[in-house]
């Protein structure tokens, strides 16, 4: 998977001083790369009968749609706040500094469907560790969840519970 | 393309009273309807020899990945001001009140490479004519210009110039 590291793109400094941004513009735009990045995903997720790909606002939704579409399932897309316009349920999570909130649609996921939930990065895990209690809520099925890249040294997947998490690319330090 | 249609929730008063929202994500969770969708967009383009296709934050995501994906091409996602991490250019555009601006990549697009452009909704063909001008500062060859629905009572065909639109859903009226 050196092919998929080496298509992203490290810019220091981006949102603020001392953070490095990891760019995943570069292996999207570049065809071979976003096709592999998709048929490994495919490969391990092909046999579990999902109904559901969930993507999160809004790089989520680019490989998570991709996906959806290959597994045969559906596409849900969890959003921030006052932007689905129907019925929804909300989960608070913490940031930096306060909290933001996510939404989903009521009739997104019905009891017992199996889903897949999706994000380009996983961090401190905290946006997944509240998607997680929105699929619980209604009764959804987690089959797997998947990211792109995975910045290990913050350890998020243990905000993840039980679940089995798959990520492409990790970086293991800064 | 009715099964289409159907999968449309319209939403009346949303974001605001007297608009009829037309809600794409029960097309989207119907794996069935994604599917033919993602199908009849593939069929469209697929002897076009597409480079990229370019997606708008972030509804345009969506549909514009998997068909990336499905095309064999790369995805460039088109973002909302201070999104995109690396250089970028900018377009203004016009709204109701005010104007909004929109960002692509600068390395986004090669001179000359074969670009299909994607949003989820036609309306007034602000947004999209914007696009246009991003990818024509960097010599991009437009091949399409696609949508998932178009409300064609606005006439945003007028705004996007020469080029050739294709949508799956028409509404002819509000």
């Amino acid at each position: 998977m050196d092919k998929l590291t080496d298509s992203i793109r490290s810019i220091p400094d981006f949102p603020k001083k001392g953070i490095v941004f990891r760019d995943i513009t570069t292996l999207l735009k570049n065809a071979d790369a976003l096709r592999t990045a998709v048929d490994l995903f495919t490969e391990k997720y092909k046999n579990l009968k999902i109904d559901k790909v969930i993507g999160i606002e809004s790089r989520g939704f680019i490989i998570g749609a991709a996906l959806a579409v290959r597994l045969g399932a559906g596409f849900v897309p969890v959003r921030k706040k006052g932007k689905l316009p129907a019925e929804v349920i909300t989960e608070e999570y913490a940031l930096e500094y306060g909290t933001d909130s996510i939404e989903m649609h009521i009739d997104a996921v019905k009891p017992g469907e199996r889903v897949l939930l999706h994000d380009d990065l996983l961090a401190t895990g905290g946006t997944m560790a509240a998607v997680i209690k929105l699929v619980e809520k209604l009764k959804g099925n987690i089959a797997g969840i998947s990211f792109l890249i995975e910045l290990s040294f913050l350890e998020g997947r243990k905000q993840l519970q039980e679940h089995e998490v798959y990520s492409l690319i990790k970086y293991d330090k800064e």
